[in-house]
């Protein structure tokens, strides 16, 4: 383990964590409030502590898997400790485990909460709360690497430990270029999305916020009743087209941007992305019905844009949910696992990883009834390698024990299976909201701070997609070579 | 496909069926109940059917495993379509979808049941309920295949097709030979039991169904509080211990027998077994010690004999879990799906794939700390073949996707989250008793007649693991070759 390159890249990153932190500072300076403070020492202790870390350039440069991996999994462990500071500095979220479970809500982009009354907070709080979501929507490291002046090859291994964000290696060959254009296409979406918000009558700071939500696919609201607030058929649709366009796998929009239309048809991945979202809205919708009078048209309104909010992982609502019938509720569990894209904003299994595991079953099946034609398993027109069938594998059985685990270890608190169940999946999945105490009108506040620790390893294991946060706990993780 | 085959097996199968039936027919006699005829009409119709079936002995006798799969799969639906006539034709079960659920229940060993007072019903069809379960617990086909007269070469697919039973092959050279000796082991130590119970002051009768219970891992009881009934340590003890017994892998005692001591010891199943038990008893034995008076004896008494119940799939109970706090009941519910060994009459996972899913799975992080030193993945000893590997991988995602599925088809009848999801996992794998409305005190007959199948077909597909149930929805299955 190359320790002096951990300590300058972690270094590098606090630094950057600071800069970050100067938005809300600025917010709650406009607004006069005294959250300013809190701000400030916390960034001043980045500043220092980063300063500290990242004095010496080592010399020896050399970076592998381990060193991408533990930095990983390290730094986002560290970005979510001392972003919770303000929240207990400024006495809005007075216990620091609240608040790290927030913070870590934030930037795995899950939008979990442990807030029974989020209207109560203050302004240059509330904006920093959303902006970590529109920070780990990209992928801290994304970031940080397109600020960072390393070679190549070094932030590649990052790059593949940080797999959440958009694969970028492949588009062009200079990584920092990708990751710029990349974040070209989220910024110029997220903008456009604040504007199409403020048109629909939602105010300027109510509209940054929410884009922040929407784009990062994280789903902090900032009123009780989340997007329902603004009881708006037109914001409710924009949010819920967005949320869906946020899930989509970012290089498509590159090859938009190429005027490569043909591969964005093909995609094999999309399909199966918008065949879900259309059959979960359309169950859904009828199933429905008789709750909002039977209107179509209204039912689909809620359908649709809770579909969108559940399937990209986001989490906003604009309807309580957990009144629905039980099939509906089914159906958005369901997809709640799916998860949206690879290559986007949001979390999940992923619906390239759901689509390859059903056909694989599949081939399973007819290779037992023909073994001699076993045909080889493609995916998006293309033969599947074994090591990439191999590693979805070997993620699924990861996924599900760390799954089983969890709801295992929250059963401690004494809360019902409903609870338990759906909160692991709604923290693993990155989504927010779930069922039970901590459904779309409660709050995660009554766990307890063991089962609050064991969400916030969900939340980050789901959204590094579990090995880079489980090597934190394996011992030859930090052996010299 | 081979139809002159598949019909003259099935022939076959339906005459053996006609022969197990006269067992309850005289049981029904001795006590003198009017249910005599109901058998008595089972029987002719099973014995005129089953000639037809098999009046020509087809010339070709080509048999691949489509044949194989289809028959296994055909006969169990056919098995239990006849077996539950009996239940509906004496009036006991009227409804034929309650009686050919619940005879599904009793084939698979599940033991889930749609009654909500068999102590109401007659001895004769208690016994035949119970009989199922030992005819069911070694794979009815295996029982089969011991009195048929077919070579080996043929008996073999069909063989690899029945998995739940005890993988013959490998023992004797001879089929025949070997499903004869699990036979007498499984009659040698089923008659123990039976005399073991006796001497714990059960009636003959209880002793006898409580054993086909026991032996089939299936859970009918025949009291309303299932074994807790009798209130007694020693009954406990006893069947508690041979459930565990008859969890083993039955090549195992084979290994006794033959005086290879050796094997028995370094089977790698059996110790993740026995450590999954003892992990799971111990930690309700502490969980529930405050509902027990504190006495940790009493407290152990109920944990074991309810792991034992549940880890091997069985479904007796002494308590009603269901009370027993949440930490507890998550427990029971995540070793539903682990289930016993391969090889043993019970249901579940199995431990050895979810052995090695989970080796697998510890292998995929450590190649990912080191790409270049990835070992080789081994179980009992040996390496694990990359295809056995695959299969696992196969069957566990299908079985994941038919557990989502199934819980989204039973979202249908409106019941709670915990009621759905326990009843599908207790079902797929043969447990019985679940949660919610289907707990250890309910039945399952409150579900509509769809979810009533859905559980049936699941019963079928955990008992078959999967495959070969699935098949029977495959058109090409039937494309004649």
């Amino acid at each position: 383990m190359n320790y002096p390159m951990v300590f300058y890249l972690t270094g590098n990153l606090l630094k950057a964590e600071a800069g970050l932190m100067l938005l809300p500072l600025l917010v709650a300076v406009f607004y006069g409030e005294d959250t300013v403070l809190s701000f400030a020492i916390t960034i001043l202790l980045l500043l220092i502590i980063g300063l500290l870390l990242s004095f010496h350039k080592p010399k020896d440069r050399a970076m592998y898997a381990r060193e991408g991996f533990l930095i990983v999994g390290i730094s986002w462990v560290l970005l979510s400790l001392f972003g919770a500071l303000p929240f207990t500095l400024s006495g809005e979220i007075p216990r620091f485990v609240d608040a790290f479970f927030e913070t870590v809500s934030g930037f795995t982009t899950t939008g979990a909460s442990i807030l029974t009354d989020v209207e109560s907070l203050s302004r240059g709080i509330l904006f920093w709360r959303s902006f970590t979501h529109w920070v780990g929507g990209m992928g801290v490291l994304v970031f940080v690497l397109a600020i960072l002046p390393q070679s190549d090859a070094q932030t590649l291994y990052v790059m593949k430990a940080e797999v959440p964000g958009p694969t970028c290696g492949k588009l062009v060959a200079k990584v920092r270029h990708t990751a710029l254009i990349l974040y070209g296409i989220y910024l110029a979406m997220t903008v456009l999305l604040i504007v199409l918000l403020m048109l629909g009558g939602m105010p300027l700071f109510d509209s940054v916020l929410h884009s922040f939500g929407t784009a990062g696919t994280g789903g902090f609201g900032i009123k009780a009743t989340s997007i329902g607030h603004y009881g708006s058929a037109y914001i409710d649709g924009v949010i819920g087209v967005f949320m869906i366009l946020f899930g989509v796998n970012f290089n498509l929009y590159y090859f938009l941007l190429l005027g490569d239309f043909a591969s964005v048809f093909k995609s094999e991945e999309l399909r199966w992305y918008l065949g879900i979202i259309a059959a979960s809205v359309g169950l859904i919708t009828i199933n429905i019905l008789p709750l909002y009078g039977g209107d179509p048209l209204h039912s689909f309104r809620y359908a649709f844009f809770q579909v969108s909010s559940i399937i990209t992982t986001t989490g906003y609502t604009t309807a309580d949910y957990s009144a629905w019938p039980v099939f509906s509720q089914t159906i958005l569990v369901l997809i709640m696992f799916v998860g949206a894209m690879a290559g986007s904003t949001g979390g999940g299994i992923k619906v390239s990883r759901v689509a390859i595991l059903f056909k694989n079953a599949v081939r399973g099946l007819r290779s037992m009834l023909s073994p001699r034609s076993v045909r080889a398993l493609k995916f998006e027109g293309k033969p599947l390698e074994k090591q990439t069938l191999g590693s979805i594998n070997c993620f699924f059985t990861a996924y599900i024990l760390l799954f089983a685990l969890s709801v295992l270890l929250l059963a401690g608190d004494q809360h019902d299976h409903v609870s338990n169940l759906t909160a692991v999946a709604a923290c693993i999945n990155n989504i927010g909201p779930a069922l039970g105490i901590c459904g779309p009108m409660g709050s995660y506040a009554p766990f307890s701070d063991l089962s609050k620790i064991v969400l916030s390893f969900d939340m980050l294991a789901g959204r590094l997609e579990i090995f880079p946060i489980l090597m934190l706990f394996v011992p030859s993780t930090y052996r010299r070579r």
